[in-house]
């Protein structure tokens, strides 16, 4: 595991100066690298998730033909797959890319947005956990249904059990049967990697007023584990505390969730070392 | 039909104030109860429509694969359909929804976007017409087109008539063979439910510059007659107001089309009741 | 070929108060005549696309279903194809729309984004590009692939030539082999007939941390050339440098990338004569 987040507790414990260090440090490789992220996602989101890559110094590229993922994928430094509009159309695509992605040994991170809307998405969202995504990122109920339905179809549907009423418990489970770096979203994001669990906790409640914040915010986590894959759980907990802080800072000149929005985006474009290291708030929590 | 727009004539003459209080009242309905939009609309309206329905206080959910119909639709509070970008792809699903909302005895709102501009557009219109939409709302030759085409469908395609001049004309009589509340937008937005002609006066011309302004608002209305669904011509007129009037104070801030889309949005989400009790314009027309 | 462009490179290059008049005119003539610009376009770029041809006075309409191509593509004053989210279900109708739009007589542009992404994306622009496009806009490395792959399937593959080190080269090849007006988009833009070569200076930096500025403009130019189809090659040139003029009123209000998308679609909606006639960059090259 790594040093920050399991051998050095105390620090990760006391101090956010060094997780701020480290968050920095990562935006940093981001802005110098650009990686090309390949996007696979809702319509809705598509204009936020490309300005926000934009923002963070990576390279969005929105490619979903089933024609182009051969070409493609391998080419893509990292992939971010969303099932916010899911069709019968895109997820043969999803489902190719995902597997290309993990052949080249590249990250990918799904988002199972809204996974217990029916069960056609449930079952997609099987199939997509099943092709080892990196990184799955979603909000508490995304979480728990997805992590709920990984356990049933481990034990064949025949398993009785109780149904987690924490979603920390369900990320940890669903990162245990997935293999999966697990983020769940919220006033403190929590990341697990069904050992540990570390806490990120910048943001504000706005965002959730603007359209595919939590859409963009995985698309940024796809461009930090594009440049740190060997410790996706850092990378993951970075993005969410960089995205976290741009929103606070887009806050301070905001009047209501349209400005805001843009306001978030300027300051993620223009986050400077030192608002980094001193207010990105992660700590390690078990 | 509504105590307001029917039977109390001389009040909804001569008073602004009641009418305020009773959008100022649907207003913080939504608020409340936060109903569930599902939106099957055009690619360019998602991300204002889903950021329109949020600052009001509604929870959008663009969801269109005809796969999640069944699953999906019976648990929305209403249902917006906007063939802005129609295909043979997504028309299954909107036909789909529409029925379904019917049985589940939810609204559905129709937005039939630029119905004249091909026999395609105009054959599926006319089909989800049959559906019973709660409502429909277009600009004046939309509604125009549609009512027309309605008529000819009902006589066969036999009658020879006069092509109505009159937008207002055109509602009534389409909302007469439809069964659905009609709403006509311009610089003055008449709502009729064949009988009443409602009109709300708030607005300024160049919300026309943004794109989606008039998908937005249908969305709004969904949401409205959600919370009010006993009587939508009401809902109908209190959200086309509540939308012009966040256009009315985004303007006081706003150099041009693209600032007044963010301001207009801030100020759909923090309208005060003063603000809305005594700037809403709606009066009965006849 | 043009007076301005061809006969009179003294003026053309030593004033810009000449091309000033003539981009000034132009926008003038957008803003009174709107032209129905059809757009066959990628997802990520609707809005801006809409927002930015109504900020300039046009008329933005997005129809892409084949079904609809014969009704609606001889009504447009303009066809703009751009292939960012391609796919095989789009690809009919742009072939479709860019013939209907060739045989009536009206101008289609085409935008090759990320064409040497896949080969099935090269494919599809080489189809494109036999239609007859009036305008390709592309950047350096889009327009050096097109023009490159145009070239060896002149030759039928077997020709070896030195690849183009320089965009404008490729450019006027490409010009030559398609018979279209081609601009190749950067610092400073150039666009050439194949024999004449125009570079048009205004822009900032920023607006490519902007996702869709690109195809922004691609229908931009549509719009110019719908009111100037006489002249592709100013209407094109004047087209690049207001857009690029309204990325430079917008920079100096600008904090980062979404302020200034604002404050450039709200400059390009207000730009006034003085402005235009005096900051527009345009020059005679060869």
């Amino acid at each position: 595991m790594s040093d920050m987040a399991g051998g050095e507790e105390a620090a990760a414990d006391g101090s956010a100066t060094r997780w701020g260090r480290r968050a920095w440090e990562l935006l940093e490789r981001v802005r110098a690298r650009a990686p090309l992220v390949q996007c696979i996602t809702n319509f809705v989101s598509m204009d936020l998730m490309a300005n926000a890559l934009l923002a963070a110094g990576a390279s969005p590229a929105m490619v979903h033909s089933l024609r182009e993922i051969d070409d493609f994928t391998p080419r893509a430094d990292a992939l971010c797959v969303n099932i916010g509009t899911l069709s019968d159309g895109w997820l043969p695509s999803m489902r190719a890319a995902a597997a290309a992605a993990a052949r080249s040994s590249r990250p990918w991170i799904l988002d199972p947005v809204a996974v217990s809307a029916s069960e056609f998405r449930m079952e997609a969202c099987l199939g997509l956990v099943a092709l080892w995504p990196t990184v799955i990122r979603g909000n508490p109920s995304e979480i728990i249904a997805l992590s709920s339905a990984c356990r049933v179809r481990d034990s064949k549907g025949v398993d009785s059990f109780h149904e987690s009423s924490d979603a920390v418990e369900s990320a940890k489970s669903l990162a245990q049967s997935s293999g999966a770096i697990v983020a769940v979203s919220g006033a403190t994001d929590f990341i697990t990697d069904g050992q540990i669990v570390v806490a990120a906790q910048n943001g504000v409640a706005m965002m959730q007023k603007i359209t595919a914040t939590g859409c963009a915010v995985t698309a940024l986590i796809a461009a930090f584990v594009a440049v740190e894959s060997s410790n996706p759980l850092e990378a993951t907990s970075c993005a969410l505390s960089i995205f976290g802080l741009a929103g606070e800072l887009g806050m301070e000149m905001a009047n209501g969730p349209a400005s805001l929005r843009v306001h978030m985006i300027d300051s993620l474009h223009g986050l400077h070392e030192h608002t980094v290291a001193s207010r990105v708030k992660i700590s390690l929590v078990s």
